[in-house]
């Protein structure tokens, strides 16, 4: 039917990341899943170092090296530094049938920007999925569509992900043109601090609204894209209008 | 992004089946992802019945309902009985990336035969997969395309092959004419028992190849697609033909 294209090694630029996964079994079985897909990087969230023999129960014998090589975080903004595009799995909340990010689309998304980029998939945990303050690191969301019972099991979630990952980037005839490397987490981060100050200092947030303004920011400035340079220039402006407006509050002493 | 299609009765004709299934727990992960995937027919062919509390574990209360319901069976010809198109899953072999039958090639056949017809995806035991003898029930196989470590998990197979069904029946814009009603499992379990009398009647087959002709006789008339009607006809000649030669032996004596 299908041959695959040669494009094994953008699988390398994707990574799995669990955010406070509460089974050790689930991150076992999230791993063969991955390895099974050609995707091998894994990454998880949470305070202790979870149980290794339960993990390796699940992941079998073949997929033991991601859980040897399981990178261990205790914060999700160290977790997700290196990652250029942040792509958050959210459950389809209440009866509403119509899906806004479906995995095809997360698909379209992503491909361009495998060839220069590092890509996170995030999952929440068990209980709760992802919360907004999760969500706010996240450049684009992705849900599973699923009949009225919309709770995923997590491992089968990432099974479902990184299947479509796989066959999209091996045997769809999906375009793969390479698209521009990105500001990474860690630099949008920075900016996003300096845009935050600025907006406290001239009063435009104030502590009751500012999340809700600094999510509704993140938003649009997530989708335009940023390369590197481009967030240093905002962060400069920022730093700039921040050293000026000091220099004028001294004047006035 | 994308609004369902008001096609989800379409998901009741689709039924997991489960060829002895080892764990209890994967029985109840099984269900758990159907029931996300608006699928509530699971069928298990199994010697014993499985521990209910562990597959219940598993199942979760949302999808406890299809425990209750589980259909049971000790014989994979009886479970199989009702179904007019049997896809089989398989994995993918050896080091070979090329998929004869990914499942979105398994959605395009039968999506045209849902409406009239009850469909089974069949899935073998943990441990080995499905054997030659169970394949021959298959209209038609499937392989979740993998990287090289090819052995899914049990219910993270069935999990992305329910995804690609609701997906494909609820989603996308895939061409839902509805094709004719064929002759189910039974129905033709009973015309390959006539064919097969009929050809080591005339020596055609003998005991040592006759597994192997007739699984290439299977292989051809299944892809026909053979409505109830002409599988009695198929029937009615060999019968026939077998009538036949009965009374010309007994002429000879």
């Amino acid at each position: 039917m299908s041959n695959p294209k040669d494009s094994s090694h953008l699988l390398d630029n994707i990574a799995i990341v669990l955010m406070e996964p509460q089974y050790p079994e689930n991150i076992g079985a999230a791993a063969r899943c991955a390895m099974n897909m050609g995707i091998s990087r894994l990454v998880i969230v949470r305070d202790e170092f979870p149980d290794r023999e339960k993990m390796l129960k699940m992941a079998t014998h073949k997929a033991a090296h991601l859980i040897d090589q399981l990178q261990h975080f205790d914060s999700l903004a160290e977790a997700l530094a290196p990652f250029s595009q942040v792509v958050g799995t959210t459950a389809r909340l209440g009866r509403k049938r119509r899906i806004e990010n479906s995995p095809r689309y997360m698909l379209d998304t992503i491909l361009p920007l495998l060839t220069n980029n590092e890509v996170a998939i995030l999952f929440g945990p068990e209980h709760r999925g992802l919360t907004n303050d999760d969500l706010k690191y996240c450049q684009l969301t992705v849900t599973i569509p699923t009949a009225d019972f919309s709770s995923l099991n997590l491992a089968q979630a990432v099974a479902i992900l990184c299947y479509e990952l796989f066959w999209g980037i091996m045997y769809s005839g999906r375009d793969m043109q390479a698209g521009p490397k990105l500001a990474d987490s860690h630099e949008l981060e920075g900016m996003y601090e300096h845009v935050e100050s600025l907006l406290n200092r001239i009063g435009f947030l104030n502590t009751n609204d500012s999340t809700y303004w600094m999510r509704n920011i993140r938003h649009f400035l997530g989708r335009i894209g940023l390369r590197a340079k481009e967030a240093r220039i905002i962060r400069g402006f920022c730093r700039q209008f921040l050293w000026y407006q000091e220099q004028q509050e001294r004047k006035k002493q």
